[in-house]
C-alpha cells in the first residue's frame, strides 16, 4: 500500500543490517550456519526484539540479489523486476541513459566442442578481466555504440546504446546456467527485441573470435538484459534520506537506483562500519550490506559461512553504539552452504526497537525464528514495520 | 506468479499424498484425529522434513473439494472456480462441450409438505440411482438437449446442451443445504443465465411429477452449476507429466481437467498403490487421493477417521519404496468429525525432501505443524515449494 499519506516527520533512525544469503539449512546435525555460529550480540538483539522468517519473493521462489534487495526496501519484487545488467551498471557508476540496453557479462571457459566447462573462467582476477575487456572494445556493430566495463573478477558490463531506433531488452540469457552445454543463442522474447538479439549475436561472434586464443577465458556469457526502470526513491516512498554502506557494485547499484547516497567504502566490514559512522548523523535510513555470508555459502563452505556470521556478530556492538532507533537484521535470501547456491528457504529476521512485543525467542536462528512474533511474512513488509517502530507512520483511517 | 520462465528440466519425481479432509479439531481430550492416530511413518517424514499449516482458500473459508484440490495443484481457487457439475462430468467421462451447463444432482426425500427431510434420500444405492435416472431421461425441454447420468449412490449428473443461443451458468444451488426447508427455486445471478434458470425450473417440475410415487427418492436437488473452464495443464504450468491415482469420480475429473493421466483404479488404497507402482516410471508428478479420511469425518466418526489415517500411515512405506524426490502429505481441507462436515481449519502439511530445513517438529499433527518451518501458508504455494525441492526451478531475477 502507499505509505505516503501515513508518513510522520521524525528524527528516528533506522539501520538495516543485511547479511547477504544469511539463511541456511542444517547440515550434519549442527543446525544451520547461523545456528552453529556463536552470536551473543545477535542473540541479545533477538531476545530484546521480535523475530520471524521472511520470504523475499514467494514460498518456493529462489530470489536473485536484485529482487531480494528490492523486497527488503519495501518494493514488490515481482512488480519491479530489474535486470542484473542495469544493477551492475549503476554499481560501477556507468551513467545509463533511458533506452540503453545493459547486460551482465561473465568470462567463461569453453572446451574444444564449444561446451561451457567453467561458467566463471576460474574466477580470473580483475586485472585479467580488464585486459580482456580492453580487447573486446575493438568490437564494432552497426547502428549501436558498444560500451564495455570490467567489474570484478570474471564479471563485466555490456551496454548497447542505439544510434537509430529504440531497442527492446526482452532477451533471454545466453548463460546456459550449467556446464556441459554450449552458450545459448540470444533469443528475443518480443518483437521489439528482435533487432537487439541480432546485434548481440553479432557481438558474441566477434567476441568468440577475439578470445579464441585466450586461456582460460575464451568466451563470454551474457545475462540480465534490461533497461533503466523508474522506481520511486526512498525519499519519495517513505520520506527517508537513505544511505548505503556496501562495497560490492551490485548493492551500490540498487541503492543508487532508490536514491540512496552511496558511501565510498571497501567491501570489508571494517571499512563499511567506518563509513557508517561517518554517515550516521546525515541520514535517517542506513543500509549496511555484508557480502561474505553469501560468498561462503556459494562456495559450499559451512565453516566459512559460520565464521562470516561470527565476524558480523562481533561488529554489532559498534553499530549499537550509534543508537539506532530501529535495527533490522536479516538477509536478502538464503544461501545454504549445503546447496552452494541461493535458495528459496525463508530468511531469519529480527527487529529490535523500544516498541517490540517480546516473543520469547532467545537466539537468532532459523528454527527459533520460525516461532517468532513476526510469523512468516513477505520481506516487503519489513520496511513498513521498521517505519512503524521508528514512529514514522500515523494510523490508517480514523 | 508465472513459473514458466523459471522451469528447469529435471527427472525428479514429486508425490502428492492427499488425505481428503485430513485436518480435524480436538475432541474429548485426545487431540485431533491425526493426533490421536498412531502414525509412525508420517511422524518419521515430518521429522526428516518440514511442516506447516496450509489454508486452501483463505482463513475462515471452508473449501469444497474442487477449490481445495485446485489450490493443492497451485491454481488460485478463487480465480479458477469450477462448478461441481463440471467436475462430476469430467469424473465419469462425460464429454462436455464448451457452453454446456453441468450440474450435480442429488436424489432427496421430501415430506408431505414439500420440505426436505433427507438431502441424500438415505444414500440410495447406485442401482436404484440408475433406475431413477432412467426414468428422468423422459424429460424433454424446449431448445436444449438434456443429458442425465447416474454417478454413485444418490448422486447424478445433469447436462443441458443448447440447440440455439448460448446459455449462462450463473445459477444458485436449489439444494437448501439443510433439512426442514423446501428445495429452492433456481435463481439466476446474471442476465445471461435467466433462460437457463427457466429451463431448470421446468426440468425440476417434470422431475417432481415423475418421482412423486417413489420412496425414499421423491425429488432432486441441484448444485454446482457451471461450464467447462479453460485451465492450463500441469505440463503447461510446470512442465510436469502428471498422473492421478484416485478412485472417486470428482478427483479423477479435476485431474483430467489439469491434463493428468488418470489411472484405472478402485477407490481403495491398495488398488491406488498398485496403480501408483505401475505408473511410477512414466510420470514426474503423482497425485494419490485417499478418500476415507473425509468420508469418516463427514460421518462424524472420530474413531473411523483415526482408523483411516492409520491405514494411510501403514501404506506410506510402500510409497517411500518408490523413492520420490519430494513427498508432500496434506489434505484438500479439514473435515473434523466433531463437525461432521468440511471446515475452514488450516490443514497440516509436511514436505519431505533432501533440501528441507529441519524445523524440530517430531510428529505429524495440527498442534506440532502450527510451529513448523513452513509457517501458515496458502495451499497454492505448496506446488511451488515441491518444484523448488525437486530442483525444478531456477532463481528469479539476477
Amino acid at each position: 500500500m502507499d505509505l505516503n499519506p501515513l508518513l510522520v516527520e521524525s528524527e528516528a533512525k533506522i539501520l538495516f543490517v543485511i547479511a547477504d544469503g544469511l539463511g541456511g539449512i542444517d547440515s550434519g546435525g549442527r543446525g544451520t550456519e547461523l545456528e552453529a555460529a556463536r552470536t551473543p550480540n545477535l542473540d541479545q538483539l533477538a531476545r530484546q526484539g521480535v523475530t520471524g522468517l521472511a520470504y523475499p519473493v514467494a514460498p518456493g521462489i529462489t530470489p536473485g540479489s536484485g529482487p531480494g534487495h528490492l523486497a527488503l526496501f519495501g518494493y514488490d519484487p515481482v512488480e519491479h523486476n530489474i535486470g542484473r545488467g542495469v544493477l551492475t551498471a549503476l554499481g560501477i557508476d556507468v551513467d545509463l541513459e533511458p533506452g540503453d540496453v545493459a547486460a551482465r557479462g561473465n568470462f567463461c571457459t569453453l572446451d574444444s566442442h564449444g561446451q561451457v566447462v567453467d561458467r566463471r573462467a576460474g574466477r580470473i582476477d580483475t586485472g585479467e578481466c580488464t585486459r580482456l575487456v580492453e580487447m573486446l572494445r575493438e568490437i564494432r556493430l552497426d547502428d549501436v555504440e558498444v560500451y564495455l566495463e570490467p567489474v570484478r573478477e570474471h564479471r563485466f558490463l555490456l551496454v548497447l546504446r542505439s544510434k537509430k531506433e529504440a531497442l527492446g531488452a526482452q532477451l533471454d540469457n545466453t548463460d546456459p546456467q550449467r556446464t556441459g552445454a554450449p552458450p545459448r543463442e540470444p533469443h528475443a522474447r518480443d518483437e521489439s527485441s528482435q533487432a537487439t538479439a541480432s546485434m548481440v549475436s553479432e557481438f558474441l561472434a566477434q567476441a568468440r573470435e577475439i578470445l579464441a586464443g585466450e586461456d582460460p577465458a575464451n568466451m563470454v556469457l551474457l545475462r540480465g538484459f534490461g533497461q533503466l526502470p523508474r522506481l520511486a526513491s526512498l525519499q519519495e516512498s517513505y520520506g527517508l534520506s537513505g544511505c548505503a554502506l556496501a562495497g560490492y557494485p551490485m548493492y551500490r547499484g540498487i541503492s543508487r537506483l532508490l536514491g540512496m547516497k552511496v558511501m565510498d567504502c571497501g567491501p570489508d566490514l571494517d571499512s563499511e562500519i567506518e563509513a557508517l559512522q561517518a554517515a550516521w548523523s546525515h541520514h535517517d535510513f542506513l543500509f549496511l550490506h555484508f557480502k561474505d555470508t553469501d560468498s561462503r555459502g556459494e562456495d559450499g563452505d559451512f565453516e566459512g559461512k559460520v565464521a562470516a556470521i561470527e565476524e558480523l556478530d562481533h561488529a554489532i556492538p559498534r553499530m549499537i553504539e550509534l543508537q539506532p532507533d530501529v535495527i533490522v537484521v536479516t538477509g536478502d535470501h538464503s544461501t545454504p552452504s549445503a546447496m552452494a547456491s541461493h535458495s528459496w528457504h525463508p530468511v531469519p529476521v529480527l527487529i529490535s526497537a523500544n516498541t517490540c512485543r517480546a516473543d520469547g525467542v532467545e537466539v537468532f536462528g532459523e528454527t527459533a525464528c520460525a516461532g517468532g512474533g513476526l510469523g512468516h511474512l513477505p520481506a516487503k513488509h519489513l520496511m513498513t514495520l521498521a517505519l512503524a517502530h521508528a514512529g514514522r507512520l500515523r494510523k490508517f483511517g480514523a
